[in-house]
């Protein structure tokens, strides 16, 4: 797909996978507008977005004129959500409120406003709960493990109506744990590699909980390009997919690698896991997402080792934007 | 159980199942406070309540002071929803507000007001969407069909987490379509056999839709043995159960029966289903309920022919409350 002049709307766009996409659409030509609600604890950070060519609307789904936000848009990239597992446990209203409430709010708008443009969803792993076998494919049960699992699942579900009974075109992807440059790094609320990036970036040792459990980690790079490919694949229309990464490999690996690409100085230290965590904790995971490579061509392109090193990389000279 | 004096609450408790269920209920001695919101175009009806000592609250989950309401309960059964499938669409915030996210507040609540009661929590069969097979057991994909589905699948696994997060006493009953005494019979928004039994009340014509989908219908009294029994069965806590009804049979065959049991004076004409309502149309459906037969000994005892002739009786003398 030619991007050059497209009209394009990316919500959570100063967040971790909305700037990365912003960043890369904008390098392809489209006219990009990011929307972000800059909400407290979740991805947002405006450092994401310095030097795309991209129109930042600050503005919260939940309350914003949608109507004018989506005037035009030939594709829109929903990736605004709360994501946080535990925020969701902490306060489920919250997180229903943005997950699911504002996305009826914005499928309407979108009916409304931009009745052609297509929509690629930010979906979820995570409402699959843990799992009964592994990989996980596409058809395997839904069980979300906590609230946020609920919420995201509902959201989706409601984005896929409006491909049944509305007919617009709409891809929802389901993402497993993602990495790389823009990472909230801060804590530990994207992921955990988030806090292990900090803490080898400040010298100190980082906290495996538990260790054992297997995880599929998707380079950022990877998952803009699955977005992309998503949008401009009609035979994706229609369809949820998941989206898988790298081989899978335990939290001890992934921490051994991490040691390794800082080049030897990093530690950590091994905890069990957190009551209230273990709890709504889905074990080992790792994604069948054959369905996706098969509709798209896609891949992942970026193991491991090179993604963590890249990340690191990125955020030395850059560290105390995102603190 | 004996539920003599035990403190029982029924929300959506002047609906049709939740007002069957608090007849039954008074009848054993229970203490028994019914909530309900008399939302337009729902099941409520004052008339419902005729006869039963039971505590009638009027007011909405949406905002009303659960806490209190809640206080000292042994036993809820969760009854309060938007139950519409084309309300649904027309109107899917006011059905997520009831459905989704009301249920988040009710759990706070209760978490807080009554930490030991039970829940029986009233769901639906409608979120498996169009079968894969049939029968439909508990382990069939979830593809909701409609906005309503949507939002009964995330209120339903709220409750569930509770469960499994918090370790309360919670079961699920996926109910099928339900039919017998004060069902709504003024339209067709609690089933098709509603405007059809109002129809042969008022000698005119009914309309069957279709004709050829099977369905398995629940008499009102097995829904309600159904209730108490699910409280009763600690083997149930934690689980989501699919409650079935008499063997499967046609629209056809079922106009066929209310036909015989209004003494062949009835008529029914055959029409196409509307194209607004076969975009969220599942096809046929019956379910596979022996997980809860297995469970709880229970089986439905009344046949549709019975049913249904009961159902016409109850109404002949009280159809101006009806309409």
């Amino acid at each position: 797909m030619d991007w050059t002049n497209r009209k394009v709307l990316v919500t959570g766009g100063a967040g971790f996978l909305g700037s990365n996409l912003c960043h890369a659409l904008a390098a392809r030509g489209a006219r990009v507008t990011a929307l972000d609600g800059f909400l407290f604890g979740g991805g947002a950070n405006a450092a994401n977005l310095d030097g795309a060519a991209v129109e930042l609307v600050r503005g919260d789904i939940r309350d914003l004129d949608l109507r004018s936000l989506c005037e035009g848009s030939e594709v829109i990239f929903n990736l605004a959500a709360q994501t946080s597992h535990m925020g969701g446990q902490r306060d489920p209203l919250a997180d229903i409120a943005v997950n699911a409430v504002a996305q009826v709010r914005l499928i309407q708008a979108v009916r409304e406003a931009a009745p052609e443009a297509v929509v690629v969803h930010a979906s979820t792993r995570q409402f699959y709960g843990r799992p009964h076998r592994l990989p996980v494919d596409e058809e395997h049960p839904v069980a979300p493990p906590d609230a946020n699992g609920v919420s995201k699942f509902a959201g989706e579900q409601y984005w896929m109506l409006e491909h049944r009974v509305e007919g617009r075109p709409v891809v929802s992807l389901r993402l497993t744990n993602c990495y790389g440059p823009r990472l909230r790094i801060r804590d530990a609320r994207q992921t955990f590699l988030g806090i292990w990036l900090r803490c080898v970036l400040e010298g100190r040792p980082f906290e495996v909980w538990g260790g054992d459990q297997l995880r599929d980690l998707t380079y950022v790079d990877d998952v803009t390009d699955a977005f992309l490919r998503a949008a401009e694949a009609p035979s994706c229309y229609g369809r949820v997919f998941n989206i898988g990464g790298a081989p899978p490999a335990s939290l001890h690996e992934l921490a051994g690698i991490l040691v390794r690409c800082a080049g030897g100085k990093a530690r950590y230290v091994t905890r069990e896991f957190p009551a209230d965590r273990a709890r709504i904790d889905i074990g080992s995971f790792y994604a069948d997402d054959s369905a996706f490579r098969a509709a798209t061509g896609w891949a992942p392109r970026t193991g491991v080792e090179e993604g963590i090193a890249r990340s690191l990389d990125w955020f030395r000279s850059r560290f105390a934007a995102y603190l």
